[in-house]
């Protein structure tokens, strides 16, 4: 929709006509919400929308919702579209496309995984369906007690603590060492003690090989999560075992993939087929330290993408310039954020590197209200090229990230970095801000490392 | 004492001696600090001090206290010493010398300004001798009902804030149209209402023309601040004026200062006499973006510049790459921040630019506790290079300018920026963050001026 928009801003009704189908009953909203709307943090799924179909009508978009696009036919350039109410079906011919199909999220394919009760978090229907449940909102079932959540990704964290708040007894249960395993093991086994903390039953280096269920017709309702070391009884289980790009109609229209598995595209967001554009979760990204094509599905840069899509379509240019593997998120008390590789990123880019850590605080040492700040930083041996950084802390220490974020992009090295010129003042910052210490003590091993 | 440490650490005590001399009682301390100590926020003057003369001395720091540097003979290669206590003078030789004198306070040369109960807020020592006389601590006059600042600057408005912590009835004076003039107009009429929102009386555009005092012994005690408009009552009188570099010994020494007013030095730390250093708020920088040599009192240059200093007196190799216009201040319940040019500096440096401002949020609009942020950028016109930007926001808020400065290092154009991997989390931001708003929005400026 955002490329919608930013065509629209460019070209008037006359000049271009913009239809858009969407499978769901929403438009424009923000799926990163949902766990905070089944916390009861966000009271209103409306809440999470920010532009309705009727707002996008307003701006002549022809939006069609529980409309189904079901094939592309390159060739005589039209979409078949399945009208999920009607019934019906027809093609709908087009000069330019943009294939904005998001991501599906991972099912696995295990004995029972179909059974009711088992739900993935991806669309906002997902979110209003499963705060329905938990509060038994029409249902013959009471509301569930015992939660299981699979996977211990941003959204199996988020999910896991959401559901504490909503008052159930939950299990999370995650495949490798730790949760978070986008972040190195060390920085891993700190959030498994905070989400313990908050009252989660956590096992790790535990893979779920089924579901138990109640026999019931159909799939049945699950009952239970089996594990090779246990069984954990289980009234509903939430399934955060991250996504992968939705690119079935892609493929199979001959739209070519990338390496990454993504819809391939250049930096205007075209795809190999000429007026076919795509962005979002759907496509795949040009990662700017490891130089690979990699898909992160994440709500920024998914706007960025249908920006830069909407722009060109509209006869403007714009680009997309990539990535740096920025993500941050809030995990009971702590904050939690990472940029660019980590330790086994890094190696898979051919990098040899050093590291150092360093644990401050968000404030100076003696304002009121300062938190503790932990900052794991990477260089390049022997050039000191910063690759990544990962911060664990409390109130105030991820957005720091972004300043490492923005150094990666510009390709710094630590020595650069420890020397840039941050805003300090008490209740801000101690007089060196965290980032620069950590960047001086990484500058330090990379100089004390063997040449 | 920072480029003590840092020779210390390269050089033993049998390869490098280092004394230190101290006018004053401590060493390596938080004089930004010194409001939240004056207001209660931070409980004894201690917390403010990072490291005590006794930890130098166990480093075999030789600091010696309450010792003023008088003169400085670069023929002899060795610095006059006077013993304050003991009345005594002394020439102590070097071969290398670190002039780190700080800046003194600008004091109105005015009717009564040696008036007793007149303050400068630089040095602990005048925030324990402020304390002590805002407690009444060993005097024979009541504690002080009637507080006026002069001068709107961040350690005015700072002071006047702490002020009225402490119960005082506080008036501030600034002589420009509004207080924070480093900031554009627009931004600093904001501030004048948070200010004013707290209960401070504000007179702006309203130059002090003189001191009343009671006529005692000396200049008297301060009894009244005099403008052209007004007399104001004051039992205490607090000079935020900002400060000058301290360089009167470096003058009469021959060491040469820079067209700024600061010691000329270059990018190691050394003046234009060999083996002769200087750091810390006595210095002029190179303004990354204006190209010019500024003087910016700030203790993070300082330690920066201090430890480069350091480094090379040691023996390595460090440079200090300059600034490029950061602060960052709490006032009131308002967070304030600035980077690179205001529109004033901008046009003084030769820049034809445009401005634009976004107003947003903190986080996902829909998320608990998000807080308004605004946030004016300035970018060349036709470049598109950024060029400056001044936030005001809530909590949350002015940390951002961290991600404006790190762009400001590196030349960015602000079409550049709005494409960065910032990140994203509802707790954390709107899915895009408002300082890529800010840039898209500037960037449109650019875009849609004349070329």
């Amino acid at each position: 929709m955002t490329a919608a928009s930013q065509a629209r801003r460019r070209r008037d009704a006359d000049e271009l006509e913009i239809v858009a189908f969407e499978r769901g009953e929403h438009t424009s909203y923000s799926a990163c919400g949902i766990p905070y709307f089944i916390a009861g943090d966000v009271g209103a799924l409306d809440d999470l929308v920010a532009r309705t179909p009727a707002e996008h009508r307003a701006r002549d978009i022809d939006v069609h919702l529980r409309h189904e696009v079901v094939a592309i036919d390159l060739a005589r350039r039209a979409v078949q579209v399945a009208d999920l109410d009607g019934g019906t079906e027809r093609w709908e011919p087009f000069d330019s496309l943009v294939y904005a199909t998001g991501s599906v999220p991972m099912r696995p394919d295990l004995p029972g995984s179909d059974a009711d009760g088992i739900f993935g978090v991806q669309t906002l229907d997902d979110g209003a369906l499963i705060r329905r449940v938990l509060e038994s909102d029409g249902a013959d079932r009471p509301p569930p007690r015992r939660a299981v959540v699979v996977g211990g990704g941003y959204i199996g964290l988020e999910m896991a603590e959401a559901l504490v708040k909503h008052g159930l007894d939950v299990t999370l249960i995650e495949a490798a060492a730790h949760p978070m395993s986008t972040l190195d093991p060390d920085v891993g086994a700190l959030i498994a003690d905070a989400i313990r903390g908050v009252g989660v039953t956590l096992y790790e280096g535990e893979r779920v090989t089924g579901f138990g269920t109640d026999g019931g017709r159909g799939g049945g309702h699950v009952t239970s999560v089996a594990t090779a070391e246990r069984e954990v009884p289980a009234d509903i289980v939430l399934l955060g075992l991250g996504s992968r790009p939705n690119v079935a109609l892609a493929r199979d229209a001959g739209i070519p993939l990338g390496t990454s598995g993504g819809v391939a595209v250049d930096r205007r967001m075209q795809t190999q087929i000429a007026a076919v554009w795509a962005a979002g979760d759907c496509v795949e990204s040009f990662h700017r330290v490891s130089r690979a094509p990699v898909v992160v599905a994440l709500g920024t840069h998914a706007n960025k993408q249908g920006r830069v899509a909407g722009i060109n379509i509209g006869g403007g240019y714009a680009a997309f310039h990539g990535v740096v593997g920025t993500a941050v998120s809030k995990i009971c008390e702590y904050e939690v954020a990472r940029t660019g590789l980590n330790e086994r990123e890094a190696a898979a880019a051919g990098f040899q590197y050093v590291t150092a850590e360093f644990e401050g605080t968000t404030r100076a040492g003696y304002f009121p209200g300062t938190m503790p700040i932990r900052i794991k930083m990477l260089a390049e041996r022997r050039t000191g090229r910063l690759l990544g950084a990962q911060i664990v802390g409390r109130e105030g220490a991820a957005k720091r990230i972004d300043v490492i974020a923005l150094a990666l992009w510009n390709e710094m090295t630590v020595e650069d970095l420890l020397g840039t010129d941050l805003s300090y003042a008490p209740p801000f910052s101690p007089v060196w801000d965290p980032v620069l210490v950590a960047a001086r003590r990484t500058f330090e091993a990379v100089e004390g490392g063997p040449a």
